[in-house]
């Protein structure tokens, strides 16, 4: 019988466990430079939870979730996104006491769970790395959100980028402006999908989302936001443009974002990467933007959020495809050979030394042959190789080659094993 | 309505999250040097991955597993340990092929999931590290193994460790004892456990590993598997003790070490530590050894492996009683001060050109007094304080404060924000 991962799940091996290990690396230390700091929430929650903050009828609830029923019957649900837990886990950890420093910056990273169609090419189990700010609602805040995700794209090596905003405004802002879709919609009802025909009433943004052809034609056309903004929405839309000017930063209004979900309001936004290389021209990599309700729907105080997440293996593909270098995690300092089975001992005892001393370190463990070990020590690119034979052995002594130069020398086996820095310093420096 | 994490799950905080931060990155370094690399598999497998590895009859697999059915009635299962998915990887994605050098060592880390009893105080999501090196019987592996996982629980500050080791011989040794064990616990038949009735004759190894006092009784005078190891084992076994011996680790035979688990061969070994501190003496806190068969098991050739794991939850724990002091990762460069809503565009371009070029930096995103301001500098404990109000703005310049010296000195602006290096350098070394 053949064991197989389960469908649309992936394994990750050693080559490129490396580079997640950088992307994953660099994400930390340059969230700190920002002063987010990292939560980790359950891999799965309380069905309610997602219910609760996606909508009961949206496609990830009816039909992409991975939920499922305990031994204690409770319906508990594979996260299928970051941001619910976090807020659950905010408003259940009280980080909106005043204890806390405001605003609560918290970054995740980790494995989501959507049950997709295997034919859209989406895994099953796949990764986001994503930010959620709590509890400020300062277009500084808007900026330093987008900056950073800037930031973050480029230390990834990506640097043909297009940010493109917009704004959902306030409630009141967002109520004119779905009152005037309704209007400019409704004379076409016959004339849209049948997602959309549903929707019009309940959620006329979520008709602007549609990728159906039959409603894009009305996109266009279709009033805009902007045009219906309450005065404090359009100060903070203006704040936001002027900061982000201010910082340089490129960027187009487009009106045609939207999120459908309700929580969203003001500044949302995406991060485009130029993907010729994947044949796909520009491509959103990264989305964002504020939202409040949130903490309130899962039973918390009015405290506003900000956030963006990005999925890591989108991420890879571009880094490949663009043929960014990633550093090589896996060099090796020392390859010890030994020769004959007398040296086994003697070999674990340098290796383990070298080791401990923080040196990445390398042995033959299948008895081979000089040959074949040596072989090894040049394919695994070792910086030295040790050899012990019996004449080493009877001497304690080891040799000692630098493969870059060739240069060979025959040491004390005890200075190789309480200090190999000086070894080198003073022989091959 | 009250929205709370699943239970026997947890939050894992910012404070918290940068001792597993450490401990991760500890590992991954050390794992390093002695060559393993990472390998990730997916959270969860084909529910038959683990009944076939564990045993139908298990605890874990009858008891304990969060299985269930997703969209597409496949069965699957979070996974309960990190050794089934790491052979099952192996083996498909054909690690045991010859352009792998052997032996293929691999680590992995990350969440488990066990449907406990919530009276054993344990988490249902809890975390391991462990490792799996694949295609080598050398006794030298062994105790490269050992030496490793004690290089790691040193390096995470827990200094009085104690090695426990035995060895489970090979499959005639083993024979040979389960043959003596049955013949000097039948007489006893009607004086055992029921469970222990039960595995009798079916796996009487069990029968020592059993908590229940009834059989306890009969496992100090029951047969030592030491007094039936053909010699292969046991020179395998002498192997182990004299290179053991060789990097001077002090080390206790103990033959009360079993596993139940037909796949374990030769070594085995569980590493304690004195918990004192947790009221509780020597505590087993990682366990590890050779096995052979598991990668059959799974469809794959014949080639051995050895591994051990270790809990995170329980290695924090430890730590934190033994007060090992985890390094600051949170300690902050700059905060930048604004006096006045005028400087908030200036405000925002400093912090974030500090940002760019590495350093941490905080700032004010609630509009508040230049007093509250210096306080959150004084409690977030910032290096420098940079102040920026209306004359400063008109000058270009800041007010730079070094914290530690109460040393102060106004800069241009431009100086900070191209190169704050170098104005620490000048003004403040």
């Amino acid at each position: 019988m053949k064991y197989q991962k389960p469908k649309g799940t992936a394994d990750i091996l050693p080559g490129a466990t490396e580079k997640w290990q950088y992307i994953e690396e660099t994400a930390r230390m340059l969230f700190s430079d920002y002063r987010y700091r990292e939560i980790r929430t359950p891999m799965f929650e309380n069905y309610e939870v997602f219910s609760r903050t996606s909508g009961d009828t949206s496609d990830i609830v009816t039909k992409e979730m991975y939920d499922f029923y305990d031994k204690g019957d409770r319906h508990i649900t594979l996260r299928p996104e970051g941001t619910a837990g976090v807020v659950r886990a905010f408003v259940e950890n009280k980080l909106y006491g005043p204890e806390h420093q405001k605003p609560v910056k918290l970054y995740y990273m980790g494995p989501m769970f959507r049950y997709e169609r295997p034919q859209s090419g989406r895994l099953r189990e796949f990764h986001q790395i994503g930010v959620e700010a709590f509890g400020s609602d300062a277009p500084s805040l808007d900026v330093e959100v987008i900056a950073m995700a800037l930031d973050l794209l480029q230390h990834f090596g990506i640097s043909d980028l297009k940010v493109a905003i917009n704004t959902l405004g306030d409630t009141e802002s967002r109520d004119a402006y779905r009152k005037a879709l309704i209007d400019y919609l409704e004379p076409h009802f016959d004339e849209l999908s049948d997602d959309s025909k549903e929707r019009l009433h309940k959620n006329p943004l979520r008709v602007l989302d549609s990728k159906d052809p039959k409603d894009q034609k009305f996109v266009e056309n279709a009033p805009k936001i902007l045009d219906y903004l309450t005065d404090d929405a359009k100060h903070h839309f203006d704040q936001v443009r002027t900061l982000l000017d201010s910082l340089d930063i490129n960027y187009e209004v487009d009106p045609e974002i939207v999120r459908g979900l309700d929580y969203y309001n003001h500044t949302i936004f995406e991060i485009m990467a130029n993907a010729k290389s994947l044949g796909s021209g520009y491509t959103t990599i990264c989305a964002g933007g504020r939202y409040n309700g949130l903490v309130e729907e899962l039973g918390g105080p009015e405290v506003s959020g900000i956030g963006f997440g990005l999925g890591v293996e989108r991420l890879i593909l571009l880094m490949e495809s663009e043929g960014v270098k990633f550093p090589n995690f896996n060099s090796l300092d020392v390859y010890v050979v030994g020769i004959g089975a007398d040296t086994d001992v003697a070999s674990l005892q340098v290796v383990q030394a070298l080791r401990m001393a923080g040196y990445s370190a390398d042995r033959d463990y299948l008895d081979r042959k000089p040959k074949a070990q040596f072989k090894s020590a040049n394919k695994l690119d070792a910086d030295y190789t040790l050899t012990i034979g019996d004449q080493e052995l009877a001497d304690q002594t080891i040799h000692v080659k630098q493969m870059a130069t060739g240069k060979e020398e025959t040491v004390a086996m005890d200075d190789v094993m309480t200090d190999f820095g000086a070894v080198v310093e003073k022989h091959f420096n």
